[in-house]
């Protein structure tokens, strides 16, 4: 492979958008299509990219001269068709979290993987400074994990408003993969049995079926304790859009890691809010986790080495959430397989 | 009943000494004698009080002329024999926290309370503003209870230095019962079941043989869901020798409630510390919220109106704190007997 | 005097009517009448306290058989013509702080007690337990004070909505007494000079002509510094009606008090607010450093030793603030006189 | 010019160190010297860039064909030698804040650039995301500044271990730099007087002879006000080396900036301590605000359209910063010249 990386994005909402201008922006990528069924999302798409956009992988495939990479960016249930269609025709894919919802899908992925070809997971608070200090810390020295603690939880305005597909999906699903990867990364743990809980009273009576609030009890390989709770029904008079705390406890150390506090607080005529750092630099140059990701998945294909978490991470953590799922239904402790 | 209580405290440690100070303090309380086994306590606090002080309650009880009222300060796991003692004579106790550590304990204990006798429980979180607050703000309006969470711990400091009888308790029956009250009287729910994972890798190898932490998933009775976390070997560089952070969640709104954190920091040259509020206010009178519910103690025991936790609601704690032993045990998720 | 306070309270807004609702609930201390002007707030006052209620002081006391003690709670400006009847009558007197908001009637107010009279400022912050908290810890050792620093400030609410009377005071009349108050309180020292900067931007072109901000610097007679921020054009969205920060720097410790975090947020559908602990207590009865400081002026009068703030120190205070006014008006660095 | 800077860095600290680790990894930059007169220092530079060292800057150009740029990284007050010679010179410079700690010096660097030439001063914080994202916001509508406030303190570690000519400097010429540049560059405004008090207890009995801690007071062109609190002898126990929390207040909006707080707590067995940032990333690659801004130099120099505080600006505060010491030497409210 040559010092350019041709990429289609699957997917044109925000995040399909956000992995197109990162890789246009890298001075060694280049996005060479994407794929998107709405049509004013595709027209728009098509302009400001100036590239092709066609409603299914494989039709855009067919009319491009070359492609190295597909970035998938579709909602989280549906990655199946586009990956195996882009794993299917060899090409490096990068998967937004998680792989997949069922582990029959999960397990139809991870097994289509060439080898020589990178399959990337979009874990992106590993790209997140605050967990990278955490985890340089904790490497320094020998640590015996004991517990592991987060709350990550959207407010209700997320499953109301942002998605048109909270109903099909959980925070299971859709914030969970995010908190138990990072126990995985920050511990080198994994999840070997799982306890969830969940309440349903809020958004159902809105007509949104789905679980408001799980909270879940893993046990992991090296017997320390992870709890996550996760839900997305907080109220919308949060300073930021999402809440997110995380805690390590180890036989010496306990760290404190507040992700959704930047630092800024602004308080105006109506609220205190916390001021996320803006998307670009003075210089205009993109900007945080997400994009570091991004970028990184491209270096990743163009040969550089990386470390990034790879389909097999993605099958074990949704295996570990559907896991989750079955105990919320049974009520009992779930072995996870791996 | 007279404008007077005369108050026996059994056990003469920390908490048992707070109590003959409240009490002493009190207008209308009088301390007329200790039980303690330790000779040189037992020397101490007679002198100190001016008061008897014998070895077992029905000892000192058979020299009193007049005795209204007991407080049972001893270890957790020792409430029994002085709680029958008391009960059996009876007269009006209190009990630290919680009512026993066995549920055939617990049994005995509730069952051996006359009518027209006040057995109260000492759950001193009660009392503490904060939670008074929070409460209040929740009565204020009609709430659905959707999750509540909480973080109660100690450092290392209190099994290892504090405590002597550290290896015959758990963080299950030494912290939990505080914020399972809490929760409970927060919602105004009952535990129904309950779920629990337990780490013993810290204190276990310096022969303290106990859970170093544990994590417990309460369903409650209204179908919301409670999750306490308790431990007591964090760290003792902490600002504060304990950790309690608790969250509750409703349709509606979220509280966060920062019990350690006293809106007072000191840095000084070799750390950060949290300066709690001191024991005595600028005039010498005691304060803090086991001074205001020991006096409360007082003024139910002479007849005024007071709302407090009583026996019922201490063999429900002990049943729920023996269910999560239980689980932790059987790695089941495990009901409530009532 | 014996063993009952008889209390009239001048001014019957807010203020008014909290203290008049603490001295009722004293056992020692009964309300006798309130001076009140404005007909509604005077109709009301008198049928929740069943007593008179008249125009002026000298009308009242005329009325009244026994009057031991006046609480002044006219706005600030007005302390001097209640002030001097009732120090004429040789009645203790408290004063809401400051005593007056010029030197000349702080000079006639402070001149016009008599021996054996009580005269107490109302600095309330005497009696949060933080503060307190504070200057027990800055007691215990020998310190070097190095600095202090404050922000006091008020959302725009305050001088727009709740006060009547802002353009006629300033956030250096209404709001740096009592953080200068607090900044003696704890070093021992007393204020020599000050500079102070102001800007007059926001309210002024409402229509409302006073400072928006003062900024304050002080030599104190320990050769430290206090630097005192103070405004009143906060915006509105602040979790809390205020905005309370202290430090205190001395040669070995740094001491951070956040006074208007109440250590409870609540975040509801709109906004993040500090819950502030509720008026009364789960029995009903008041609580908060104001209750605090007004049962200490009765037990005061009626003989107990306690420590307040006197008529001398209510002088010096207005001195200091009169001088930081002189400041924002001539650009100097100027003297406080003694 | 071409596609390459070569670039010698004056003094062979931490900081020039990390200047020179920053422009080697430059894909553009080259570190070609070093001028440091310590021996062993010099030995260590010259043995990890493999570049010549010098002990003065006039004979390593003598001896180098090519040198695009130098980077002043002397102590405070050494700035002018090294700087005359490298703008005599005709080369891009880089000085470490401030420009120079007389307005004598400050003058004859300002008057020494030829045009064409490149002068960046070192205001690091420019390059600090949460500043830049305040910075965004303000701009993001018009604001009527009312007031900023700072805290800018080190511990006395600083002064008493890390700095060996801290009795040559003062933290007004150390840490005011920082905040006052800062609020400049929030606002757009200049500083037009200054009223400052200092501090001598500490430091100074200890035979360092400097301001402990000193508190300024600027009126702004647009006649706001900027309070700045900066002093060298906090605590040691403090979670940071150092405290910086900046404050802006407009008609319409309060920003609350916590610098030092960097969301990532650690507790140890002895302290609570804030985790800073990885000075790398995960690849290995530097990050951080003085990395961006040394970057923004090469790319500067080498053309790109960077906005950076140039020579008068340094000027500029050079002389705000005299005044300030003017008015600690006279205690009156002083000018600052343009």
């Amino acid at each position: 492979m040559g010092e350019r990386l041709d990429v289609v994005v699957v997917g044109g909402g925000i995040r399909g958008r956000m992995y197109g201008e990162v890789v246009r922006e890298h001075p060694r990528g280049e996005v060479v299509g994407f794929v998107e069924t709405a049509p004013m999302t595709a027209e728009a798409l098509g302009s400001d990219f100036g590239v092709p956009v066609r409603e299914s992988l494989e039709d855009l495939l067919s009319g491009l001269d070359r492609v190295d990479a597909v970035i998938v960016a579709t909602p989280d249930f549906a990655h199946r068709e586009p990956g195996l269609v882009a794993l299917g025709h060899g090409l490096h894919t990068l998967f937004e979290k998680p792989l997949a919802t069922t582990v029959e899908d999960a397990e139809a992925l991870a097994g289509a993987a060439s080898p020589g070809t990178h399959v990337m997971l979009g874990f992106e608070n590993r790209w997140n400074p605050r967990f990278q200090t955490v985890r340089s810390a904790l490497r320094a020295t020998d640590q015996v994990f004991v517990a592991q603690r987060a709350s990550l939880q959207d407010t209700a305005w997320v499953p109301r408003e942002m998605l048109s597909w909270s109903a099909r999906s959980t925070p299971g699903w859709f914030l969970v993969p995010h908190s138990l990867d990072m126990a995985m990364w920050l511990s080198g743990a994994r999840p070997v049995e799982v306890f969830a809980r969940g309440v349903r009273k809020v958004l159902s009576a809105d007509g949104i079926d789905t679980w408001d609030r799980v909270s879940a009890s893993f046990r992991m390989s090296d017997d320390s304790v992870v709890t996550l709770d996760s839900g997305w029904a907080l109220p919308t008079g949060r300073p930021a859009v999402f809440d997110f705390r995380f805690e390590v406890e180890t036989a010496t150390d306990h760290y404190l890691v507040d992700v959704d506090r930047s630092g800024v607080v602004r308080v105006g005529s109506d609220r205190l809010s916390y001021v996320g750092e803006s998307g670009t630099d003075p210089r205009g140059r993109l900007r945080g986790a997400p994009v570091e990701m991004t970028r990184d998945f491209v270096d990743l294909c163009l040969g550089d080495p990386v470390d990034v978490p790879d389909a097999d991470h993605g099958l074990l953590v949704t295996r570990a959430v559907a896991a989750l799922h079955d105990s919320l239904e049974t009520g009992q402790n779930t072995p996870i397989t791996h």
